[in-house]
């Protein structure tokens, strides 16, 4: 009956329910996060599509996953059993750029590149810069308040969301937030649903603040022999009120699994990799280079240099991104998120590598430094279940070391599934109670997304 | 009973029942809301007193208003009958500066101006600059997300607040956010907390964001004919990828009043006055303001000129915080604090004179002409009951025409009382049952600051 009144609903070719296809709905890239078979895909193609779809889930109590490329982390998007799961790809039309209020609107599955590249069109950008750029969308983006590599200089996706159009928990299509530069005219609830992960309303539009497109940036790449020394350099840069657009880090473990895959050299020269970029133009950003490289080199960089070769910069840049990739050729990533103040960056990643050596677990580490924002990749062999069970133990050790520095369990991924054991170590009880109370004040039947961010309660 | 037992639950030299005294508790500066007298005024020293103070009002529903410096604009502080007064005046310490991490904690009774002195002293800036700032308090700022001259470059009180520390509506003390630069772990409820007036917790710690203190800013002046032409202008530095760091508009009439009281002699040579300023240093700042001006002359400027005289820009900037006091002189001031898209700032501020003459009021405009905030200051002489009637006919007029241009009724003030009947007329009703929705969820028993931003409710 729900499948039947679902297709009288919304036009009959936005259901799929066919096996195949359903079998690729089933999963973000979370790999050791749980899933389960949905009823249905919905791709819908309007927004009033999506409320009269969440209005039969309503009627007959099924949950609904909204998904977005599934390329998060934490299993956010993965399947609920029994569940809807509304897929966006269909939904992918830049509707509107406005040089002169410098904002955007688009719908959800607009894939965060494409958005850059027609913003870049009226000589403007979008900063949230996610790896997952090529694929992800600026609704999974907003569902998960994405960060990227040049947040250190310009924030994450909440910083641009200026306005939403939603599907509610009681199935109304509403607007919230504004286009406007400023507003305060009652709560921030689209604030409220940026990073809610699809708990607290199906997003069907995002209104994005853009800035003006920047200078090319240069790069300013420091070895290092220990993590001591790399994190030094980026304490130092904190406070010697340089601003780089981006300063990341990648250490020895990863620089390793790289040169195994791409024998690219990189280990021989470096135990850590720091990656800075700047943006001021002309005279402003030779300074700052400078300052960043002189950051670089009294924290004890065994080598630094500022690139003026664009490919020299990005292929340093690329042997970052390739770590992934190449751990994943090693067996199933497991993906830590956790961020730390910027002055426990060293110590943090000295934990880390003890927590390896207890746990007889391969972690590789790249680190949005410049926040503190570090990702331990973890792997265990396939079919290796004594591994994985001590990878699991190595993420659950990274976890309270984290919260013990005064870190988060999440800089960026979100929560989703993977990350809810420590959102509840991370967060005082009663802090745990007033999600509760605005789940149930804008979910009241508990069908957004359920389980995931913050457990199923009975009763 | 109730002052008894308060009295008892916290030290007694915190409690003022003392009439004099509570008269000077009873409302903010918007002198057209409603007020009534309180039970008392509770004066505390610590966080735990918040607390032990609001069980004490829950235990006897009596409705709690949080207050700053008193200088808020919408009348988001005044006095409840019978409720206890909040006064933060006595908790003023900033409890730590962190240039690493660059951040400072604070509690709620700091005078922002205070936060600024200190943070500079560390080579740090604390951006949001409302008009108030030699008075007002950084709990004030947070509870009306106060914005200021430097928002059109670095945004509003929201985008620096990284933590807070608050006592719920159920009487417990949390911490929500962080001190990390990044976090997505769970909702965003310190998000939500900020510009929410007090109606959803009791804000008792308040830690922000800090960035790097900047360059000596230079000042672009450029005087204009027309409204109109004003406008352009400032469209124009909207479309030019210039990011001043001010951009403030004075009309006619606000020169005009001004030189009554001061005789500067600025209503001789300008009709509008546009005051932008630049803050990227060297060359870079050079461009801009060159860049800046341009924009003003290619608009119609009758006169423009980049300042190099720091004496002469300030005599200006003066010259624009002196139209409030100028108009105060005329009789109770009602302030306006509208935000439209920048694109309708010249219509905006021309149907505002049409307004003017139509109701028969005078009405001065000062405002953010780069983030389309407008403040008309309207006016009625004292005891002119049908003048003040126009003026607040004049007042729904301004409101309803922003509304149509796609703006809001209230950009950095906030809702208080002033702005509650905006308020439904701007937001969709499914939307304003969302605010019930938050509220009941967050202030079961609706006693934090009740009747302020949305009505009671019956039942």
């Amino acid at each position: 009956m729900f499948l039947e009144e679902l297709r009288s609903a919304v036009p009959a070719d936005r259901v799929i329910t066919d096996a195949d296809m359903l079998a690729r709905y089933l999963h973000d890239e979370a790999e050791w996060a749980g899933y389960a078979p949905p009823l249905a895909v919905l791709r819908p193609r309007t927004a009033e599509e999506v409320r009269d779809a969440v209005r039969v889930c309503l009627r007959h109590r099924v949950p609904i996953v909204p998904r977005g490329a599934g390329t998060g982390l934490s299993g956010g998007a993965n399947s609920i059993r029994d569940c809807l799961i509304i897929a966006f790809d269909q939904m992918n039309a830049i509707k509107e750029i406005d040089p002169l209020e410098k904002l955007a609107v688009v719908e959800p599955g607009v894939v965060n590149d494409d958005l850059r590249r027609v913003a870049a069109e009226s000589g403007l950008w979008y900063p949230p810069d996610p790896a997952s750029s090529p694929w992800s969308t600026i609704g999974g983006n907003v569902a998960t308040n994405a960060g990227g590599i040049c947040c250190v200089k310009y924030g994450v996706t909440k910083d641009y969301v200026l306005g939403l159009q939603a599907v509610t928990g009681t199935g109304e299509l509403v607007r919230l937030g504004r286009r406007t530069a400023k507003g305060v005219a009652g709560y921030d609830l689209a604030g409220l649903m940026v990073g809610s992960e699809g708990t607290l309303g199906v997003i069907t539009e995002v209104t994005v603040r853009l800035r003006p497109s920047r200078a090319a940036e240069r790069t300013v790449v420091g070895y290092f022999d220990s993590i001591v020394s790399a994190g030094q350099a980026v304490e130092a840069v904190a406070s010697a009120g340089v601003t780089p657009s981006a300063l990341e880090l990648v250490d020895r473990q990863s620089l390793l699994v790289v040169d195994a895959w791409k024998n690219m050299g990189l280990s021989v020269d470096a135990n850590v990799l720091l990656l800075g970029r700047i943006d001021e133009p002309g005279e402003l950003g030779d300074r700052a280079a400078l300052d960043l490289r002189e950051c670089f080199d009294k924290a004890g960089a065994t080598w630094s240099a500022t690139s003026t070769d664009q490919a020299e910069a990005d292929a340093l840049f690329e042997a970052r991104r390739l770590v992934y990739p190449a751990m994943e050729r090693l067996g199933p990533v497991l993906t830590e998120d956790i961020c730390v103040p910027i002055g426990a960056v060293a110590e943090m990643l000295a934990r880390i590598e003890g927590i390896a050596a207890q746990r007889d677990t391969t972690i590789a580490n790249i680190a949005h430094a410049g926040d503190g924002n570090l990702h331990p990749l973890l792997i265990a062999p396939n079919d290796d279940a004594a591994a994985k069970a001590r990878a699991q133990s190595a993420f659950d050790d990274i976890i309270d070391a984290a919260i013990a520095l005064g870190g988060t369990v999440t800089g960026e991924h979100g929560v989703g599934l993977l990350k809810m054991s420590g959102l509840t170590k991370e967060l005082d009880p009663v802090v745990l109670d007033m999600h509760y109370s605005v789940k149930r004040a804008l979910d009241p039947h508990n069908l957004l997304n359920p389980g995931k961010v913050i457990a199923n309660r009975l009763g």
